[in-house]
């Protein structure tokens, strides 16, 4: 234990939503209004960095504690989220200095950054800037990621909910897809630029009998050709009802994006400016051309994201736990690092048990789908998969009805901060 | 009370897949199956009227009581569905004719068809050409849409289901898509061809502050001109913040789909054979090119009408009772009928009260948004909706989990007819 440390504590969201990020919001806040001996205050960043660099924050040591509770079911970011890419502080340190003044002004000696890759990045730096300045400070990642890319955690709160929006919307689409007794090819699409994770979820509805019959990920090249022929097998195989999950990032050997080849041959077409649907809506269409059966492309959306309403108790509860972890880590003298979450399977049943890793490793290395949990030619995940994935989907938890509606949380949102 | 009429029940599923429809075929079956004395048989057509041509239709008293229980929660058609319309029996009545066949080979008295318009159309055709031909039996209809258009009933089991999904998603996209402090413009798409029902539930969401800011229904002739100055009103009182929900039906004066016109202008770039998303994301196409910032066209596609995991504990509730009633109202001798919803206000709240129409009532009229409930220049719901439909969407009843994932149904399905 390191000697006590006073002073205000900041905390911001950053990167793009989940289902439970509020959720380790309230782990923060409902763990740092705690410790009044040594934090003083208990701000929330508007917009992330962007409020830090504004003075744009909120005093939540004013909030009922009931709405913080209930931001555990609010999907999205309560305090507004930021895509801010800091620069090099060797290049140019204007918003690092800008930081130092503001912490200074407010003595916030806890900065908490909740966010993904880039966000842990940010708070890297902040981290390197304010030790180097000599303003003594801890500093702490929360992870955050439907991507589930973040490494040096099992997984990353955010991901099991996204992963349960997908394998339960995808047994009821099957369901719905497979209700005439006609053909039909459905092409979804799920969210993931570089990793399959999310996309792999919909195996996870393999285990009911209702999953896709192929998985296309960004972890495996992908070519038209290998994919109209993997669609002939099945649909000759399932009497022309074919489910498919394809993730938006399938690229072809050289890493260029399915989407952006196919959006090419578009575009040839003198066609530039229609921003046409996702690789999705694409593949279907190209499925409609060759086999000439109905088809229909679906795209999750954003609704993955935000599907509050199915978020996962295990991640709800270990988002919130990897909030109030950080705080305790803080509290107890540890800085620079990333709460992650370690898999203890010693009782014979998942148990998730909070640990921390250095913010530089979680900020520089992306996680992909290991290649041998790939299966059937790159079509399929293995049972190793799943044993990894279900144990993270358990359990119900989503906001209390009011009127037949979630009643997410309000928050006053008491300006704290002098913004410009 | 009639007198007593022996014999089989045979009960089809037709349309469109809703959450509900087999919760009606639960409320059909587990009723039926009480009534050994005069119902001698409960078969389930395949793929509804096909399986009924085809002696293909599977014997329900031989499946688990507990199996068509958990098909109150399982969306889609678990019997399969089927279009199939039939033929005017003037001038063609071969299908009628393989009907009263196959109904005097089983002993066929009681005949059950759930779906839509076109499914009452179906049934009340079905019911006359027996009656003409002498064949006593009993037809009653059971009203499935989601898009809520059918006549003579309050409102039709399957709408407050697809409903509450509209209004609950509605408003996690809300918070979704306002989370940066920049503009952004989200178009999201719901179903409805010709009556914007369901394009109405999203603005139950605005009941919590997280609705939509414009709402179009195909009852509203639109034009883009319009669109675009309500569009730029709201960008301009919003910090560019808009989010709009339309129908797919939305239609110029003359009738003509808005999706259609627009993806004409897109053929004429000689590009026929790329089937572009709907209209909801050619409309933010529309936008960026518009207002030059990030938009993003969302659609609810499929997931609307399975999403049984959001649905109506009132819905999946009527659902099943109107299939029940169809059953009790048949026993009693009522023929040529389709079960409707009345509401009862007369203790002061909601309660669903089941009542019969003629199946050619049903059959022929179409029935719209009320244009009086329909406000602010053609672009919200007015509070006379929020009363109608709030009631509808309470109470939540989903199946219950196995290892994360909803238990469905499985059924048995053991053939009974005598398939070609």
């Amino acid at each position: 234990m390191k000697e006590k440390l006073v002073g205000a504590l900041m905390f911001g969201q950053s990167g793009g939503p989940s289902s439970v990020i509020n959720a380790s919001a309230a782990g923060v806040f409902t763990e740092a209004l705690k410790h009044s001996d040594c934090i003083t205050k208990v701000y929330g960043l508007a917009h992330g960095i962007r409020g830090l660099l504004d003075e744009d924050f909120y005093d939540i040591g004013q909030e009922d504690e009931k709405e913080l509770l209930l931001l555990k079911n609010t999907p999205s970011s309560a305090l507004g989220s930021v895509r801010y890419k800091l620069a090099d502080p060797k290049k140019d340190d204007t918003d690092y200095k800008r930081m130092l003044e503001v912490f200074k002004k407010y003595n916030v000696r806890y900065f908490f950054y909740n966010g993904g890759n880039d966000s842990m990045d940010t708070c890297n730096k902040i981290s390197k800037f304010m030790k180097k300045s000599g303003w003594d400070m801890r500093v702490m990642g929360v992870p955050k990621t439907i991507d589930n890319d973040l490494y040096g955690t099992d997984h990353c709160p955010g991901y099991a909910s996204a992963a349960k929006y997908v394998a339960t919307t995808m047994m009821e689409l099957k369901l719905d897809a497979t209700v005439y007794d006609t053909p039909m090819i459905t092409v979804v699409e799920a969210m993931g630029r570089h990793a399959g994770w999310l996309t792999a979820a919909s195996a996870l509805a393999c285990t009911k009998g209702l999953g896709p019959d192929l998985i296309y990920l960004p972890e495996v090249p992908f070519t038209t050709e290998k994919f109209l022929a993997d669609v002939k097998a099945k649909f000759e195989a399932n009497k022309g009802k074919v489910m498919i999950c394809v993730s938006e990032g399938i690229s072809d050997e050289t890493g260029t994006l399915i989407a952006e080849k196919m959006n090419e041959n578009v575009a040839k077409d003198s066609f530039g400016h229609v921003q046409l649907g996702g690789v999705g809506q694409m593949l279907a269409n190209l499925c409609k051309d060759t086999f000439g059966c109905k088809t229909r492309g679906i795209e999750f959306s954003l609704m993955q994201r935000c599907g509050a309403h199915l978020a996962s108790k295990v991640d709800v509860e270990e988002a919130f736990k990897s909030g109030a972890q950080a705080v305790k880590y803080a509290v107890a003298g540890r800085t620079d690092k990333m709460v992650v979450i370690k898999r203890d399977m010693t009782s014979g049943k998942y148990k998730g048990k909070m640990s921390a890793v250095p913010l530089k490793l979680a900020a520089n290395t992306e996680q992909k789908i290991p290649q041998e949990w790939i299966i059937n030619n790159g079509t399929m995940l293995s049972q190793a998969y799943i044993d990894y994935a279900l144990p993270l989907i358990q359990g119900d938890c989503k906001a209390p009805l009011e009127d037949g509606l979630p009643r997410f949380a309000r928050l006053k949102k008491v300006q704290a901060g002098k913004k410009n």
